[in-house]
């Protein structure tokens, strides 16, 4: 059950030559889902190969650099003949500039495009086997942060156990396995519990977008095995963070920290360091000693599952 | 007297990774001019070098990839502190659409961005030494293309003869190329006309961004030093420029031809070719014999006046 997280563009409000403006496209198992998309995703969707296959699109929040993908993208996909809708999931109240913004210059999409404001602590969608969830995080302008949680799957099957109990190879592990109680072959019934392990956790995937540290990412963010939190800032310039409502590497390594995630991914870097972005990284690993990087535009992570051997 | 042009995005309707959508940007001596600004166009001046003190914005229709990225750079050019207004050129009936994207998802621009709709045929803009205007194009939506003009410099200094008429070295040289009656050493009056050739004409630059072939832009490009015009096709596909209002490169080589152009920049390239456009341009170079290419992004050239040695 793949997992794939795709950093499209990494830099801050001002792009770069190397980093263009956020987006992030997760591709779980097929479902693209984009997180997102500041001016010039639809070129790096081609760039980085992630195909143009989306059903959903979660906005944070309304500035440009999360936005102005938008447009040209949905133009593209018009272009190319797209029939399936397309949600895109955003705060609440920003329906209506976002309705503008998908019909900028008299566009008018030959295929649906509903946008759906979803509150903080709502879910924004359920699909099969994960869900999406809006958080609530503290910006200059409304915005919120994203959680993608994965089911629980089921614990491991001690297939040498059912054995013994005499249950006989074939479908009845499949049945035992999937919950269900079956014969063995003496008669005797063998409960899932005997030969099932506790159920074991998905994997979860955070998405601050542009934020202050905040409690509420700690309490979302705990034990998940990837937290993609804003770091527009090495620590010299904290009082800029504060000002502009954003985060420093070591304010994102020490929500890392406290939420006791696997890996911490450094986003939104401010065009101030396109040089050497080090000092915002060993900021965070200061105060986190998980897995913690800085994504480039276009690299790609397969996120494994907590109990991946 | 530098006229520069630099091709930020030659690509169709739909962007490759190698084409962005329309812009070029024309630095004339310092003054940079804008035409046409397409999704991630702030990242192709960033690439390219050009700088980003533009003045001037030329529009000529509000189809996406011709106008995307306007609110992108709006947003660069007041995050990095400018003060000086922008002004936006555009067809007649746009300063709406216009205004409504300039302000996208609620950015107020900290500084003035004037939206000045010209008609075909009037200036759009007067300047030290050269002028912009817009002439009438066809395509499926009310577009125009722009024509740059410089005023026509003095005639050749005949410096041997002033010397042999008795004018004395020095400042009435100046005088006399400017236009002004001067008296010799001997008192005689010498005319400008003894000794200053006819005015030579400036330089011409046209830009038709999208169209159908047309009589007007003959007679606008007659005699130009470069004609940048729409080649989306190949003569393959004829049918489909006439459907979608484009040109081919064959219909581009035409237009060159009878215009009698002294060079041809073939731009707007389908994606359709993203492999290998030379098909478009060998159909062009059989129509019309100039210089005749096809622009990469970033391609740049210096304009020469056109009795350059």
């Amino acid at each position: 059950m793949s997992l794939r997280v795709t950093f499209l563009g990494t830099g801050g409000a001002v792009p770069t030559t190397e980093r263009a403006p956020s987006a992030i496209l997760i591709n779980r198992e097929g479902d693209r889902l984009l997180f997102d998309c500041g001016e010039g995703t639809q070129r790096q969707m081609m760039r980085f190969g992630t195909g143009f296959g989306i059903d959903h699109i979660f906005v944070s929040h309304l500035h440009g650099d999360h936005v102005l993908g938008i447009p040209g993208l949905i133009q593209t996909l018009d272009f190319n003949g797209r029939d399936e809708p397309l949600t895109i999931h955003c705060p609440p109240n920003t329906h209506g500039d976002l309705h503008d913004l998908v019909h900028a210059v008299g566009h008018d999409p030959g295929f649906r495009v509903a946008i759906e404001p979803v509150k903080p602590g709502e879910v924004a969608l359920y699909a099969d086997g994960y869900r999406v969830e809006a958080f609530e995080t503290v910006h200059r302008t409304r915005s919120q942060g994203y959680v993608l949680t994965e089911a629980d799957r089921p614990g491991r099957f001690d297939r040498p156990k059912a054995e013994a109990l005499g249950v006989p190879v074939g479908p009845k592990f499949g049945r035992l396995h999937a919950g269900e109680a079956v014969e063995a072959e003496d008669g005797t019934v063998v409960e899932p519990e005997q030969v099932v392990g506790p159920p074991r956790p998905g994997r979860t995937v955070v998405y601050t977008a542009d934020t202050r540290p905040h409690d509420r990412t700690v309490a979302v963010a705990r034990g998940a095995d990837l937290l993609i939190h804003d770091a527009t800032f090495a620590d010299g310039l904290a009082d800029r963070a504060r000002e502009t409502a954003h985060s420093t590497g070591r304010e994102a390594g020490e929500i890392a920290a406290r939420a006791d995630v696997t890996r911490l991914a450094l986003v939104h870097i401010s065009s101030r360091y396109a040089g050497d972005p080090s000092s915002i990284r060993d900021d965070a690993r200061a105060a986190f000693d998980g897995d913690c990087f800085i994504p480039e535009d276009g690299h790609r992570i397969e996120v494994p599952f907590p109990d991946a051997e």
